[in-house]
């Protein structure tokens, strides 16, 4: 598999032009959301949710809060990948009942990192908590670029959208989200001038050191 | 392949102890810098570097700037995910020179942007610019865990490090970096109890909402 997965990460670019009449398949995006679940995140807290959007109106709402890149409305399907607007507390004694219910491990030996954890993000202002959960959205957000280059799923990640547009017009405030990262997947059109184009990288003599 | 990456996510977990006998080849290295490399990148921009080190007695030195976790002492390889101490017009520029050389970009299609993303950063503060290439840094981090997992390297991906000692200990002020992510890689030890035990995970159907 080597040569192959770096193969698939060069195959792989920012789609500037989506295929509007190609869509991806049920099974295709279960592979993306079983990834997405399947991230690592720091302690295994997972303060993120993913939004999976499938839905030619919407998509063109979403347009112009997304700094009018037609990627969004073109693309098969948009995944938002979200924070929680607070992790408090009960969000960690969640993430801890469920590791007791899961594993079986006994709670003599949850209770003390459980507490240590509490009180660690007890300390933090909300402000570093949403830095941290944006890093973990980031994290994903790596892993779901490999999955798709390794499916042959086009995807191109976006920062340049309006997260609270999409909050408001997604109803997240509700469901006590935040939005942090856009990635329209599905195939590119063959007309994207992008697709051909050499990838400019640093290249791995420079971005490497050896110790 | 698809069934192939959901079971290697599934396999892969946060290495508590490693094998120090076993070490990963050149090739293997040479996977994971490649993939470091075809990162993607907000702007393609690649505010990143990565050192790979290999040499028990800077991992021995390494262990009390790591909370003594013994990965870092342990495992074959130590990589740690670096940020810029700045990035700054020169920077910037200095990308899109690359652009110029590598696509034969005409100067006149690239000025507009190269102009609009120096003066982007311009209005941004330098801790605001810190947390952007921190970010990317989990993207990447994100990127390599799944090509680990893929090619059955074992890893443990680290926020707790001290990072200011890192940097002394590793000359990195004086490479104008930061440390920002330790991943410890190589392979698992048989005896490490947690490579048995069942993932924990919020679930698909809580994850994923579809719209």
């Amino acid at each position: 598999m080597s040569t192959g997965v770096i193969e698939k990460l060069k195959w792989r670019y920012a789609t500037k032009k989506f295929d509007a009449t190609r869509k991806l398949s049920e099974a295709q995006i279960g592979i993306l959301t079983e990834a997405f679940n399947l991230t690592a995140t720091s302690y295994g807290l997972q303060p993120l949710r993913m939004l999976v959007i499938s839905n030619n109106n919407l998509q063109e709402k979403l347009l112009p809060l997304s700094m009018h890149q037609k990627q969004v409305q073109e693309a098969s399907h948009v995944l938002v990948i979200c924070i929680e607007d607070a992790l408090d507390s009960a969000f960690i004694k969640n993430y801890f009942s469920k590791v007791e219910k899961d594993r079986g491990t006994p709670r003599h030996i949850l209770t003390p990192f459980e507490e240590f954890l509490v009180n660690d993000f007890k300390k933090k202002s909300a402000e570093d908590i949403e830095q941290w959960m944006a890093k973990q959205a980031y994290l994903a957000l790596g892993n779901l670029l490999t999955v798709c280059a390794l499916e042959g799923i086009d995807a191109c990640p976006m920062e340049g959208f309006d997260p609270e547009g999409y909050d408001e017009l997604l109803g997240l405030k509700e469901k006590n989200l935040k939005s942090v990262l856009v990635l329209p997947v599905g195939y590119r059109s063959e007309e994207d001038p992008f697709a051909e184009m050499k990838k400019v990288r640093r290249g791995v003599e420079e971005v490497i050191i050896t110790y």
